[in-house]
C-alpha cells in the first residue's frame, strides 16, 4: 500500500512469520527489500517521518471524536543490545508523546507472580486511539521461563494458548497487533556489549546477568522459534526483522506502523457539534 | 546556570511567582527575557534540544544504576488552547520516551469521584531517573471544581493544604517540581478556537464547552490567582509563563526543564561492577 519507493519489495511480505519458517534462516546482518546502505536508510527514515506523524494524529483524533475504537499494539521482543531502545527512540520518539503508550516490562514483581502472568500485561494494553509499545512482554513468559525453568512445564506449555486467546480478544475489540522480534548475531552483540564496557558513559547499559543470557543464546533461540511456531495467528502476526544494522530495523518498524495505519484507511472525524452553531456562538463570547 | 545566549535575562527569575504576584499585571503576548521573534524562538528550540536530551539521559541513567532517587515532575496548567499539547509535542516529543511519564488527567471517573481528589494523582508520580508532566493536574480540583462549585465550599478550602502537603513530600523524596501555568489572553484564544472550527482537520479539538469554560474566564481568573496566592512554595514554586506567542512559551518550559536537570549536578553513574572481570567474561563468551 502506497509502499514508498527505497523498497525493492514489501518487507512486511518478506519479513512475516509464515509456515515453515526458520529462525536458524533468518541472517541479522541482511537487509531485505531495500538497496543502499546506513546513509540511505537514514534519509528513508526521516522521509517516512511525517507520513507516520500525519497518519498518528488521525489514529488519535478519530478516538476524541466519534468514538473509534481502534488501536495499535506494537510487541518488541530481542536479545539484549538488539536496538528495542533505538526503535522506541528513533521510530517512537517522532511521535507526538500524547498518542504514544510505551510500557517497558522489567523482571516480576512478588505481587506480579501470584498473579497469572497477563495479569500485568491486561493492564497495559493501549487505549481507543493509541499506539502502545511494549518494550518486552508476556512473550517474556514463555522465553526467560522457559530458558531458566521459571515455571512448571505443564504452566509454560499452557501459556502459549493464553497468549493466542488473549490476542484474539485484543484483535476483536479493535486492536492491531505487530510483534517484531530483533534479531541480532552473537557476533554483533558482542561488540556491541564490548562497547557499553568501553565507554563510561554506557557502563549503565551493561549488566552481568546480560552475558549470563548471552551463554544461553542458543536456548533462546530454541525458544523463540518455538514462540513462532505457537503464536503466529493471522490477527497477531510475528515479523522476525535482521537487527545488524540498526538503520534496518528502524525502517522496517516505522513501515510495519505506518502500512498499518494506512489499511485501517483514517479520516478526519466528522464534528458532533454544529460547527455554525459553534462560530456564532464563539463569535458572541 | 550556564544560560544559552539568546536570553537577555533569565526567564526563571522573570516569570516564577513572587511576593504580591498579580496574574492581570502579566501580558500574555509579552516575551521577557529575550529577543527577536517567532523565528529566532523556533532556532533558540532546536538548538536547546540536544543539551536538555543529554541532561535527560544522564537523570535515567543514575536510577537504573547507582539507585538515583531523583525525579522531575513538570505540571502544566492552563485554560484550552494555551497550548499544553505543543509543549508535550514540541518540547518533551524531544526527549527519549523512555525517560517521559506523560499523564493527560481527564474528567474524574465515578470511582475516582468516590475518592479522596489526590488518589489518581498519587499514583501518577514520576519514577527515579523520569520527568513526569501532568497535562493538567490536581490543580484542577480547586480550578474547575472552584469555578463550577463541584465541591462543597469547606472541602474546596482544605485541598489547597492538602496540595502544598502532597507536594512537600514529593520534593522530599527527591522530585524537582516545576508548576506552570500557560497564559494566553481572551482574544488570542478566540483567534485558537475559530480556527479548530474553521479547518476540518481541527474539529475534532474542539468541544462545545470549551466555550462555556470560556464565558467563566474572569471567575478562572480568580481561581489561578488564589492558587498563585495559596500554593507557591519554595518546594514547589509556579511560573506564569505569556502564552499568546507558542515559540516563546515552548522556549521557556524548554529553559526551566534544562535549568532543573543543571542544578541536579548530574553525572554518569559509575559501573556498579568490575568493568575489567566483564571484558574477560565477554571475551571469552
Amino acid at each position: 500500500m502506497n509502499r514508498a519507493s527505497h523498497w525493492t519489495a514489501d518487507p512486511i511480505e518478506l519479513l512475516r512469520v509464515g509456515e515453515g519458517f526458520r529462525l536458524a534462516d533468518v541472517d541479522p546482518a541482511s537487509s531485505p527489500g531495500i538497496e543502499g546502505g546506513k546513509k540511505a536508510g537514514a534519509a528513508a527514515l526521516a522521509a517516512g517521518l511525517e507520513r507516520l506523524t500525519d497518519l498518528q494524529v488521525q489514529l488519535f483524533a478519530g478516538s476524541r471524536m466519534g468514538g473509534d475504537q481502534r488501536r495499535i499494539l506494537l510487541v518488541l521482543q530481542a536479545m539484549d543490545t538488539a536496538g528495542k531502545g533505538g526503535i522506541v527512540k528513533h521510530v517512537m520518539g517522532a511521535v507526538d508523546p500524547q498518542g504514544v503508550q510505551l510500557v517497558a516490562f522489567k523482571k516480576p514483581t512478588e505481587e506480579e507472580l501470584a498473579h497469572d502472568f497477563l495479569w500485568r500485561i491486561h493492564k497495559e494494553v493501549p487505549g481507543p486511539g493509541q499506539i502502545g509499545v511494549f518494550d518486552r512482554s508476556h512473550y517474556e513468559d514463555v522465553l526467560i521461563a522457559r530458558v531458566r525453568e521459571l515455571a512448571p512445564p505443564a504452566e509454560l506449555e499452557r501459556r502459549y494458548g493464553a497468549i493466542n486467546d488473549f490476542e484474539r480478544q485484543l484483535a476483536a475489540t479493535g486492536t492491531t497487533i505487530i510483534k517484531v522480534m530483533l534479531h541480532i548475531s552473537a557476533d554483533e552483540q558482542k561488540a556491541r556489549l564490548a562497547d557499553r564496557l568501553e565507554r563510561p558513559d554506557k557502563h549503565w547499559k551493561f549488566n552481568p546477568g546480560d552475558i549470563d543470557e548471552r551463554l544461553h543464546g542458543p536456548k533462546y533461540q530454541e525458544a523463540y522459534q518455538r514462540v513462532f511456531d505457537l503464536t503466529t495467528t493471522p490477527d497477531a502476526p510475528w515479523y522476525v526483522v535482521p537487527a545488524d544494522h540498526k538503520w534496518y530495523a528502524r525502517l522496517v518498524v516505522q513501515h510495519l506502523l505506518t502500512d498499518a495505519l494506512e489499511r485501517m484507511r483514517l479520516d478526519w472525524p466528522k464534528a458532533d457539534y454544529d460547527v455554525e452553531e459553534q462560530k456564532a456562538r464563539l463569535a458572541a463570547s
